[in-house]
């Protein structure tokens, strides 16, 4: 019996933790209550706090995981081959999740990135966490892939790849406000023709 | 008396408009209340509703004075100097607002973008206007200082007018989740790198 009432437990907290993801990237860290939070996973009511210490905490962990999805240790990891290629699979990634996700949600570490600083010390350090993981990560695969000889450009990476991580996040909440994918489709063009 | 009256109504009005232009960029629309609005206004309770029909009638109107500031309009005005002189004061004039903003708010119309579609179309649909009217007049603007043979730059304006917007609301909020103007600073270093 304890161990069918463990699992039912894990269930719903992964019932909350997927809700969470989709509910803070759609309405946001302030738009998004407990209840909303309960409701959208079929949660028990009263079982949020069984399994999160409060809204904050499983808003940082979302951002957490939301991170990992990003899978940017790749870009610097040599044994995915040559970095100009990581650099070229890790845009088409990004590209590809924009066009199934921006124009209804935009980026979620954007979103929260404008909105939680004045409500979330912890969240906003989470999500300043993975820019700085991610802006670090690409400058390293550029200055790997012109050390390389791959890439012809003289722009220098820390700004390129600063530019890029930007251009991104404001391109996903313009796609967002817009509803058009518009942003996307120039963010490829733009990287096509800046990191060759 | 009458005249005594409406002067006082007015400058409630003025100050709800203000504490709106500085609440929303701070805290958001969600997570700024009416309340919240007629209190950092001073305002007599109660008295909202006899200037603004909603909060979301409120910060559209914001939006619209905040995009009135960035005086758009000045990129393609003839008047104002040759379309390379108006870039470049433009530029100048965003990494100025950058400096003394973007750390503590990010940018107004990055934040919203991020967060309103899911709350209110009417404030998205403000949003998305200032940034397809940006978008618009930078890609003239660099068309025309590219005809008169004043950029050397071969990238597409269009695409390339999309990419600063789209970084600079990315970095206004990247400087926002981490309090550092890094970002508004390696705006300025590329923009003077791609618009050449």
């Amino acid at each position: 019996m304890a161990r069918r009432i463990s699992a039912a437990s894990a269930d719903t907290k992964r019932r909350l933790a997927d809700a969470a993801l989709d509910q803070f990237h759609l309405k946001g860290y302030v738009g998004t209550s407990v209840q909303d939070l309960v409701a959208a996973a079929g949660a028990p009511k009263g079982t949020f706090y069984n399994h999160f210490a409060s809204k904050e905490d499983l808003a940082v962990q979302t951002v957490r995981r939301y991170s990992d999805t990003f899978r940017v240790g790749t870009l610097t990891d040599p044994a995915a081959g040559p970095a100009v290629e990581r650099l070229r699979r890790h845009f088409e990634a990004l590209v590809a999740t924009g066009l199934s996700k921006a124009a209804q949600r935009g980026c979620m570490i954007a979103n929260l990135a404008g909105e939680v600083p004045a409500h979330s010390p912890a969240v906003a350090a989470a999500v300043a966490e993975h820019l700085e993981k991610w802006t670090a990560a690409l400058t390293s695969a550029l200055d790997e892939a012109k050390q390389a000889g791959d890439l012809k450009t003289d722009l220098p990476s820390p700004d390129l790849a600063e530019f890029i991580v930007n251009a991104w996040q404001g391109g996903a909440v313009h796609a967002k406000a817009t509803g058009s994918l518009k942003p996307v489709h120039s963010f490829e063009r733009m990287v096509a023709l800046l990191v060759r």
